[in-house]
């Protein structure tokens, strides 16, 4: 997508022939600035230290990790080495896991020379495959804004409310939940964004108003607490957000505070969608509510918080008295009955069992 | 209430005989400090930069301003400027207006000399006027928390979530939404409080954890994202959240983002209170949403933050990219429909006409 005009991947390979750029998402919003990878360590720590983060691009990261280990040491001990280290640094990405094991399984049984080249040629696949895979989530999207733009006056947009980022920046290009919304855009279909700030780590003010900003598409920041009444007030036609986790039987696990904004949107019948790529459903659990251990984070993110200082500088800032607890939920389940449907790159199924096995009947 | 194991006011007749003392909440919670108020240009600016805010206490360090105003001035130009100046600090607020118009027309027909002391006797009965509605309020709430205690084995807490600050700090004493908990918390009926942080002013996170953190009322923090998820796996008993205006049909507005809760408790089959003194209660409307106008606030409240540094110095600090848009309304209005009971000084009404009219007769 465009950053100042210029079209941009969150990663791409470097000039140079042997290294890979990125953007530092660490220094979004206040700043735009890109880094170069030239190491398995230099990679492990763009992962550990979220200067990449959102589970497609940790997963290409890791692909893009493993070429640059085995430029240096293409043995099968240095490709066990990597894949370790690797591993460690998010534990439980899902995507990051699958990356590596896809490219090691690719990888091991190859001549020790041939092993750089085919990982970089399989890094350079799994970004383009997903790329391939958020234009066709968005193709599946398009046609719900189209639809709803078709009742607007002409001019008028379509307001779209979203939570978090799941957008290009959490993966390669494209994005997950604002697929759709920039096909509409670039597809020149009227479309405004209330943007969630999502606290506690304000993804939405931070990341998602960015990319947004970037890109072009009319946006306003609220915060949490504001969808609720914006829906009311008739302002909102759409809800689209993204899911970490969606269940065989459709419940959407996804950051907190997903579930607040899909009873509003069931209070006031506006359509609420999650974008749903194939690899995050979870055939083997059916009720997200019981079964989806939720992550505590650190009470710290709630404590305090980091911005930019009038002298351009970024640091925390401390909230709340010294001495009061605080609790750091970092994801919440949306109960299926709440989901009007879900969006994959197979097109639109219904948040239920039958409707997700409709369009994947290869899952048992 | 407790700020280190004394007991104060917000509000109080300074020992000088010739000042008021208040606690200076643009402070709070980095900082507890009280300020001496010795004229009406120091009572008009507490008020106008929110070293004392809430509608009880603007109310009442109105009544004694006009005081500080009568006691270097007691002529009728004198009193009418006090009314004006002290009526400019906040237009919109409407115990403001009232306690003005009380105090004025109770001193004007009063020969000059009588009115300082008049008045100060005003200001003082305005203070304990409100301090014992809110222990009705307190009285009128706790059988509630008594009943849900009764149902907890012995030392398991009742689990209160609230929300934004109608705690003590916003009135003379007790509080309004913190009443019945206090009355809880002092009556030996063991409690815990989640507290949702309220962007985008923070007032739960600053003003309300400070509270309850210096009673010794055992509290979290969470981002207001987390209520929802909280009740979903059974860790809220109930909600009570304050009102800056009921309508006559139970239409409860209040801060933005208390609707949201209403709806989650409503999903969850908890329990949904507001306290509700009788003046918040405006007899001439009804549908909340149609009829009550939405204040649309500064977007710097969203797009920048205050806390504490490192160096416990306070300042502001950016959240979003320069360039983005914010929106900030201020308030959200919950329909009666999703409100439990409405605690009023004479007791618990239900959310509708007919409760309301049943405990307050003498409105037509």
């Amino acid at each position: 997508m465009n950053v100042s005009g210029r079209a941009y991947r969150t990663i791409w390979p470097g000039d140079d022939g042997s290294s890979v750029e990125i953007i530092d998402q660490t220094k979004l919003p206040h700043a735009f600035a890109t880094a170069r990878l030239a190491s398995l360590d230099e990679a492990a720590h763009a992962i550990r230290a979220m200067l990449v983060r959102g589970a497609p691009l940790i997963g290409a990261t890791a692909a893009w990790g493993l070429w640059l280990a085995l430029r240096a040491d293409a043995s099968d001990a240095g490709l066990a080495r990597a894949h370790v280290t690797l591993l460690a640094t998010r534990p439980t990405a899902v995507n990051l896991r699958w990356a590596l094991d896809r490219v090691r399984a690719h990888l091991a049984p190859l001549e020790r020379e041939r092993r750089a080249d085919s990982a970089r040629q399989l890094a350079i696949e799994i970004c383009d495959e997903d790329v391939a895979l958020n234009h066709r989530l968005a193709a599946a999207g398009l046609p719900i804004i189209r639809e709803l733009a078709s009742r607007k006056k002409p001019g008028e947009p379509v307001n779209i409310l979203t939570h978090c980022n799941a957008g290009w920046l959490a993966a390669v290009d494209v994005g997950l939940a604002t697929a759709p919304i920039y096909a509409a855009h670039d597809a020149g279909i009227p479309v405004h964004v209330w943007v969630d700030e999502t606290r506690p780590r304000n993804q939405g003010a931070s990341l998602t108003a960015w990319e947004l900003l970037n890109h072009g598409v009319p946006h306003t920041v609220v915060v949490d607490n504001a969808g609720g009444h914006l829906m009311q007030r008739g302002q909102v036609d759409l809800v689209i957000v993204g899911t970490d986790r969606t269940t065989a039987a459709g419940d959407v696990c996804n950051k907190i505070g997903t579930y607040l904004k899909a009873l509003a949107a069931r209070d006031n019948g506006v359509p609420f969608y999650a974008v749903v790529p194939s690899p995050s459903i979870d055939w083997t659990i059916r009720d997200g509510r019981r079964e989806i251990p939720i992550e505590e984070r650190s009470a710290s993110e709630v404590t305090h918080i980091s911005g930019r200082r009038d002298d351009g500088t970024v640091g925390l800032v401390a909230l709340t008295p010294l001495g009061s607890p605080a609790a750091n939920p970092a994801f919440d389940v949306t109960p299926a009955r709440l989901v009007t449907g879900l969006i994959t790159e197979r097109g639109i199924a219904g948040a239920s069992e039958g409707g997700l096995r409709r369009l994947f009947p290869e899952q048992r």
